[in-house]
C-alpha cells in the first residue's frame, strides 16, 4: 500500500487536525491530581470514541484502580507486521499558573507553536499517529500493517496500572515491535531516536520534631528543628563536587566504552545547548562527564520539592512539627532501582539524628532501559524521518524515563522505537509547555511513511487471530 | 484606696467577665495575614468601646500605615504615680487549622482551660488588666493611680508601627513604670517575672535556579537544585553539636558570672521540664549550657519554615525555579539585630554557590532587653502575686521577644515590669492555644492589688497634665 493517497488527506486536512487536538488538549487530565480523576476519564472516553470514529476497531476502555487506560486495534492485513503504538493521556499539573501567558487547559497558537499542557508530551504527538492512520483508513479503508494503540493515563505518575496489565496480557499485546512518540528532537530540522533512557524511583523524606508546632523564641536553641534536620539530610546527599554521596549508589552503574561516549559527544548535545535550553548561567554536576553524559550515562539524585513549617505570606516564628522534601533518583544501567530504594531508606534512617524521627516513603520504580539501534524497526524510523523531515536521526540517549518501555522488553519481548517529535524548548513538566506545529504535520507524514515502510521490514506476526480473540478479555 | 471593694466586684462578675473575653477572642485579629486587616481593625474597634465602656478616658483609635493602635487613659489620681499598661490585640494565624480539637476562634471552655487562638497571647492576659481597672471604676468610680492603656495591633509581626510611635509621643506615654502580662509563670501556683527577653531578627533566604521549571529526568544531574542549594545553606549555618557557625555570631555574646547562671539553675526549669513541654524525645544544642540556658542567656537560629518546588500530593519529576527559607534569629545582649543580619547577608552571599544566586531579606529586628529585679515596680508585683495567686514569684529568663520592652526603656526611660499570667502548656503559637481560667481570675485579683500598691510604692509623676495635653495630639 503506497502512502501517497493518505499523505495527501494529511496535507488537506491539517487545520482539521489541529482543532481536533486542541479538543483533544482542553481535558485537564492531570493524573497526580486525585480532584482531576473525572476530568482524565472524560479525556479516556473523548480518545476512544476519535479512535472508534478514524476507523479503529475492538476500542476499549480498560478499567483500572487508576484511571482507564484506552486500547484499539486494526488487524485485518493478514501475515503482516503488528506495531504496538504507546501513548499517554495524562499530563502533569498547570501549577504554578501564573507562569502561564496562556491558561494551561486553553490551547493557543503563538506564531509556529501550539500551546497547552500535553501539547507536546504527549497528546500531541500521541495524536501524530492517531492522524496518520485516520489518513489511511479514509482514503484506503485498510492499514498497510497491523497496528494495536494502547493508550494509558498514568505515565506522569508511574505508569502503576499499565505495568502489570502488560504482564498480565502479553498475548493479547503481542506485537513485532513497539512504537512511541514521546521523547524529543535535537532541533527542528534534526530528528533523533531516543535508544536509552533512564530509570527512576522516586522518594520522599519526611523528619518530624515536636509532637505541636512550638514558639520559637521559647524553645529555640533547645529542640532540633525538624526543617533544619531534613536540610542536613538533603545536604548530605551530594558532596562539593556533585556526586551522590548514597553509600553505594554509583556501585552498579556501567562504564561505557570511550567508542560510545565518542559517538555520544559527536551525536549528542553540547554543554552550552544543554545550559541554555535548562535557562541557568552554567552547568553543575559530577566530574569527568560532559552535562550530557550526565544527564544520560551518569545516575542523578533530584529534588522536586519541599515544605515545612510556615511558608505562606507572613512571618510566624515557629518551630514546625515536620518536613518533607519530595526527590527522584534518575538511574542507568545497570542499577536497580528496588535496591537504590533499600540503600537509602537505611542510610536516611542512619544519618538521622536522634532528636528528630525520619520516615522514607519509595515509589514508582522504573528499570533503565536501552533499545538496540540496529533492530529492523529503529532502522524503519530512520527511513521514515529521512521522508518526514528530510533527515536521518541521530541516535541519542534521554535522560527521562518512560516506564513502560523497560516492561515491553521484559513483558513482550520486543523493542521499542522512541520516535520523537517533541524539541528541546518545548517546556514539557514546566509552564508555557508548547508543541512545534511544523513538527506535528511532519511528524503525522513521518508516521504514514512508517506504517508503510514497517511493511517491508518487519517480520509477520503469525498470531495476529489469537491476540485478536484475546483482546476481548483483557485482565485488568 | 483599699482594693476590697475590687475585688468583691471582681469575684462576684466572674462569668461576665469570662463572656466578654470569649467575644474579644472571636475577631480573627491575625495581624501576619493581610486579608485579616479588617478583623483586625474590627477587633480594635471593640477593644475601644469596651474601654470606653469600663470608664476609661481618652479613649483613641490611632490609625497607623499598618494595624490601629488602642489607647486610653484614666489620669485622675494627682500627684499618684503612672503606670503604663501595654498589651497586644493581635493574634498569629489560626492554621494549621486541621490540628485544632475546636476551631480557633471559636473560644471553647474545656475543663479549666479557655481554647482559642489568642487566649493567652495576649488577649487574655491583656484583659485581666482591663477587668482589674473596671472592678475599680464600677465600685469606687476612681483608680489608686494614674493609668495609661496602649494596645498594639501588630505585636506578632515586630510591633513595626508602635515603636515608631512610642519614639515620637515620649510625653504623651511618660509614665512611671510600664506594666506587661504576656509572659508565662513556671506553674500553676508558681508565679513568675520575666526580667529579661531575647532580642530577634527575621530573615528570608531565597535561592533561585533555572529560569523555568524543568524536566528533572531531561536535566537533573547537569543543574544545581534550587531546593538542594538552599538546603546545603541552610545546614552549613550549624556544626553537628548545635553552634552557630555564621561567622561572628557568638562575638558579643554577653558572658554571665557563676552567681547568675547558679540562679537561673535554681529558679528556672530543667531540662526535664523543658523536654517535656516542648513535647519532643530529648534536648539539643549549644554543648556546655542547660537548655534553659539556650532558650535565654545563650542565642539560636530557627528555622520557621522551607518551601520549594512540588510539595502538594502527587509526583511531580521537576527541577524548581526557587526555594525560600524563613527563620528567626534569637539574640542576646549584646548582639546587635542589625550587625547580625549584615553578617548573615554576607554570609549567605559568600557561600552561595555560583550555579544558582540567592538573595537574604532581613526584617524586624529587636534588641534583647533586660529589666532590674530590684525597682520598686518590680517588687511590687511581686507584692501583688503573693495576694492573687499565694505565693512571691521567681524571676526568670524569656527566650522571646517583646519588641515593646526595649523601646519603653530606650525611648520613656522606664523599666517594664513583666507579670506574666500563661502556663508553659498554653500552647502559644500553637494549635489549641488555652488560658488557664483559674490563671485568668487570680490574675484580675493580681493586677487589682498592683494598682492599689504601685500607690504607695511607686513616685508619683509632676508631668500629668502636660502629657494630659499631648495625648490628644497623637503623632502616628
Amino acid at each position: 500500500m503506497e502512502p501517497s493517497r493518505a499523505l495527501q488527506y494529511a496535507r488537506t486536512n491539517r487545520s482539521k487536525f489541529l482543532s481536533e487536538l486542541k479538543e483533544f488538549l482542553r481535558f485537564p487530565s492531570v493524573s497526580s491530581q486525585p480532584e482531576r480523576a473525572a476530568d482524565v476519564r472524560r479525556c479516556a472516553r473523548w480518545l476512544a470514541r476519535h479512535l472508534q470514529h478514524i476507523g479503529l476497531e475492538r476500542v476499549r476502555i480498560i478499567p483500572t484502580r487508576g484511571n482507564p487506560i484506552v486500547y484499539a486495534s486494526r488487524q485485518r492485513a493478514r501475515n503482516r507486521p503488528t506495531v504496538l503504538i504507546y501513548g499517554h493521556y495524562d499530563v502533569l499539573p498547570g501549577e504554578p499558573l501564573s507562569q502561564w501567558h496562556t491558561p494551561p487547559f486553553t490551547p493557543t497558537i503563538r506564531g509556529p507553536d501550539l500551546h497547552a499542557r500535553g501539547a507536546a508530551d504527549d497528546k500531541g504527538q500521541l495524536f501524530c499517529h492517531v492522524k496518520a492512520l485516520e489518513s489511511y483508513l479514509h482514503t484506503s479503508r485498510a492499514l498497510p500493517i497491523n497496528v494495536k494503540c494502547i493508550f494509558e493515563g498514568e505515565e506522569e505518575i508511574g505508569s502503576t496500572h499499565l505495568l502489570p496489565l502488560i504482564a498480565r496480557n502479553k498475548d493479547a499485546l503481542r506485537a513485532d515491535a513497539a512504537l512511541i512518540s514521546d521523547t524529543k528532537m535535537l532541533a527542528p530540522g534534526r530528528p533523533a531516536i531516543s535508544y536509552a533512557q533512564r530509570g527512576g524511583l522516586r522518594a520522599e523524606v519526611e523528619v518530624r520534631g515536636p509532637g505541636q508546632e512550638l514558639h520559637s523564641g521559647t524553645f529555640g536553641g533547645a529542640v532540633l528543628n525538624p526543617v533544619q534536620a531534613l536540610c542536613e539530610i538533603i545536604a548530605s546527599l551530594h558532596d562539593e563536587q556533585g556526586r551522590v554521596t548514597l553509600p553505594g549508589f554509583y556501585d552498579d552503574v556501567r562504564e561505557w566504552s570511550e567508542k560510545e561516549r565518542a559517538y555520544m559527544a559527536r551525536t549528542g548535545p553540547s554543554d552550552e545547548k544543554i545550559v541554555r535550553d535548562a535557562t541557568v548561567g552554567q552547568g553543575w554536576g559530577e566530574p569527568g562527564y560532559t552535562l550530557y553524559e550526565r544527564t544520560t550515562i551518569r545516575p542523578a539524585l533530584t529534588l522536586n520539592g519541599i515544605a515545612g513549617g510556615h511558608y505562606g505570606p507572613g512571618v510566624k516564628g515557629v518551630i514546625p512539627t515536620r518536613a518533607v522534601a519530595k526527590l527522584s533518583f534518575r538511574l542507568v544501567p545497570d542499577q536497580d532501582p528496588e535496591r537504590i530504594g533499600k540503600l537509602f531508606r537505611e542510610h536516611v534512617a542512619r544519618i538521622t539524628p536522634s532528636a528528630v524521627e525520619s520516615q522514607v516513603r519509595t515509589l514508582s520504580p522504573i528499570q533503565p532501559a536501552l533499545v538496540d539501534r540496529d533492530h529492523p524497526a529503529v532502522r524503519t524510523a530512520g527511513f521514515a524521518y529521512k521522508k518526514g523531515f528530510g533527515a536521518f536521526p541521530v541516535f541519542l540517549r534521554s535522560g527521562g524515563s518512560i516506564p513502560v518501555v523497560n516492561a515491553f522488553q521484559e513483558a513482550l519481548g520486543i523493542p521499542t522505537v522512541l520516535m520523537g517529535f517533541g524539541l528541546p524548548d518545548d517546556r514539557i513538566h514546566a509552564p508555557n509547555e508548547k508543541f512545534h506545529l511544523p513538527n506535528f504535520y511532519r511528524a503525522i507524514d513521518t508516521s504514514i511513511w512508517y506504517l508503510a515502510a514497517a511493511a517491508r521490514t518487519l517480520r509477520g506476526s503469525s498470531r495476529v487471530g489469537r491476540a485478536d480473540r484475546l483482546e476481548r478479555e483483557w485482565s485488568a
